[in-house]
């Protein structure tokens, strides 16, 4: 069985000559954490003395706000992968179809709960896009399907429109499906592929979302999930009434409130996303998936060079990539790398240039 | 059924006057948040654009020489709750045999886990002390015992080598044996309670602990369990890799080496928890457990003012207690009050003198 590994683990090994990893193995917003959010962790550093709101108050209706649903609806997490777990260890499906590549905690959790695993593998030729009409044939026989809108690490992303006869047919069978949107906040037309709106209507819907890569604050651990409120009360009733950190309740209220970075956040993964693109595109023997988001799928087959041999040669520049090999799905030849800022992306450029010579 | 409110909820209603709630509902330690984690935590706020290191290395290197356990039966939570949660989610005993009175997220874990709950009820006329061998049977046809020790609400505890015997017992016939420690860093003969290194040799018991309570840091969320390495394996496979916070995981090392505070702390709890008792002891018509830690147990029935009219009064100065009627185990004539500093201690004093004349 393939190992669990992920990217922005900088606590394996140091970097050369003593300075900190340029780390483009995880996909954390390159504006760094907002300022506002600074200023409210430090303010609420002595409130620690207290215990979190075990309701989340505050926090589930700066949610609510942003992306207009029902604070019955919202489930608060610590991160959203304890929410992955959490589904699974309450809901404990028979079966998960997973589509391959994709995140690899949805198996881990999902085998962690005892579930059986199926794959919908895709296919590198074409661009690894589902066939939904084929996947939802697949689906028939499952008792739940996970699926990342972006998906992580093609980025491929689905509008809200492609995805309503999946989300139709798993309703009638009664089928979990569970959408990762931890992405989406990268983007300015997030609303055209969201579908956290159809999950009032749909009893067999749930939408996760991460708010720690796009407010650049992985440490701290915070994300939500909309769900029908019957599970909603399943689940909050399945954990910890403390889960959601003091610290991580008032940066998530101040980093839903904080217009100017998310406006500003987005216009520079837009730009920069399609600059490293390009500038990637251009060096020989490498096929690099178009970016939907803040991070970027390459396939080094034709330089002969595999995922580890380069992670491993770009450690001596002190940049960190994502070796993709242990994503079901992938091979030996994927690195996943994020879009950070220019100087930074500059840097990866030369390196790999120099690496793949 | 009852519910399963908490002390400590600063967050229902605001206090009289602008002020902060003096909160004797949660038993924190008094002498407040450690400089020295303090220094830990604004020193880390920028990391918090890396992820945590999922295996907490630092962390479990700390706890693991304080408490002189082997790092591989170490597994650190998002507070000790959670790793009760985690436990029954991952282990799943059928029933589950709990203390009554102790704490409310014992039974509330184990339920959510679908476990069938039995009491063993304590006898208030007998100062709720366990019968061990009386307990012993009771535990004979169930999956799982869980016990507070010391135990939460009453403050009872039991020494390791008043233990010994059930310990045994639970081994030879496969019974898990959960002891909960939340309480025990703060007396300075610990060791002569702790069954932590008896993990080693016993398939089947599990002790957990929090580190926010001794730390005064619970809303940063913190605490440990440990177990045989079998079961921590399997823990850690059930749970999301980034449980622990980059800045708990920090702090917790911080706290885990502040000897003086360490010392301080204990001398004040010592000291301060024998004033608390004397001056509540002069009260009439009261009756009061001896503290063994930074709790206290009072039984008002004789004062003919039910717990929840005597909160509410307490209120009006500004005061929380807790109200102990939603303990299985206890009835609508009981609180509890922390240990605090002198001054509010005082203040408690003056104030319960007032509501009870």
């Amino acid at each position: 069985m393939h190992t669990y590994e992920h990217g922005g683990n900088v606590y394996d090994e140091d970097a050369p000559d003593g300075e900190r990893w340029l780390d483009f193995s995880a996909n954390i917003c390159p504006s760094g954490i907002p300022e506002s959010v600074l200023d409210a962790i430090e303010q609420h550093i002595p409130d620690l003395e207290n215990y979190p709101d075990p309701n989340a108050r505050k926090l589930k209706k700066a949610i609510a706000l942003e992306y207009d649903i029902p604070e019955a609806e919202i489930v608060p997490g610590n991160g959203a992968t304890e929410l992955l777990y959490l589904f699974f260890h309450v809901v404990r499906p028979a079966s998960v179809l997973l589509v391959a590549p994709s995140f690899s905690e949805y198996e881990r959790a999902a085998r962690a709960c005892g579930a059986d695993i199926e794959y919908y593998g895709l296919d590198a030729e074409e661009g690894f896009k589902i066939d939904f009409k084929d996947l939802a044939e697949d689906m028939e026989d499952e008792a739940c399907l996970v699926l990342g809108n972006p998906n992580n690490p093609t980025g491929n992303i689905y509008t809200a429109e492609e995805l309503h006869p999946l989300i139709d047919i798993a309703e009638e069978r009664g089928t979990w499906l569970l959408i990762d949107e931890s992405f989406l906040d990268f983007r300015e037309d997030a609303s055209l592929y969201t579908v956290k709106d159809m999950v009032a209507e749909h009893s067999h819907l749930i939408v996760i979302q991460s708010l720690t890569k796009f407010y650049a604050i992985p440490g701290l651990r915070l994300g939500f999930a909309v769900m029908p409120t019957a599970l909603a009360d399943e689940m909050c009733f399945g954990k910890d009434p403390w889960n959601v950190n003091l610290l991580a309740q008032v940066a998530g209220a101040a980093a839903l409130a904080d217009k100017e970075y998310q406006t500003s956040s987005k216009e520079l993964i837009a730009r920069e996303g399609a600059f490293l693109y390009r500038e990637l595109s251009s060096i020989d023997n490498i096929r690099v998936m178009v970016p939907t988001v803040n991070f970027i799928l390459i396939d080094l087959h034709d330089t002969d060079m595999p995922a580890e041999s380069f992670a491993n040669a770009m450690k001596s520049y002190g940049i960190l990539v994502r070796d993709c090999s242990n994503f079901p799905g992938l091979d030996r030849w994927h690195i996943r790398v994020a879009v950070k800022r220019r100087t930074d992306n500059l840097k990866l450029i030369a390196a790999m240039k120099e690496v793949l010579a």
